[in-house]
């Protein structure tokens, strides 16, 4: 596989456009993304669906999970910041969310 | 329900003392255990098993998992601490990781 280059400023812009529910971490250079679910059962449910997609494309986000609450944050480790991998892993937890 | 009380004093260093991989966090009034795992589907499947526990009991972690690695707080937010029902999530855990 070749490697992961991170997003250059204009490449990150363009795709930040298109992730209206993502926030943008400059500390990290990652994207960051809250989803209130109803109780734990849903938010549960929700991230077993996305361990699935994280897993098969073997990129995983850093999450937290609070009752009905989940924290998502999406950097690319091996590319030291945000990469296309991580753009395609919140377009995927969006369809999850059904909002593709 | 009764209404949840935290643990005294007594009863939490008791707690403590048959917890052995659990850390007191004073700030919290939480225990707090880190479990790194192989890879990622080991320490989701994990959490997938705790998720169940967790429902069963109706009392939930606050926890972060990044790839291979599970960083799991317990307090019980209705008794504004540490209470019984910690110490058995916390018990449950010690099982699912092989080591009631």
């Amino acid at each position: 596989m070749a490697a992961i280059e991170p997003l250059n400023d204009t490449e990150r812009a363009e795709a930040l456009d298109g992730l209206a529910e993502w926030d943008y971490d400059d500390s990290r250079d990652a994207i960051t993304r809250t989803i209130v679910f109803s109780d734990f059962v849903e938010a549960f449910g929700f991230m077993t669906q996305v361990a699935m997609l994280a897993e098969k494309a073997d990129h995983h986000p850093e999450w937290k999970n609070v009752y009905n609450r989940v924290d998502i944050l999406l950097t690319t480790h091996d590319a030291g910041g945000l990469s296309e991998r991580d753009i395609e892993l919140a377009e995927a937890i969006d369809g999850v969310l059904g909002e593709d």
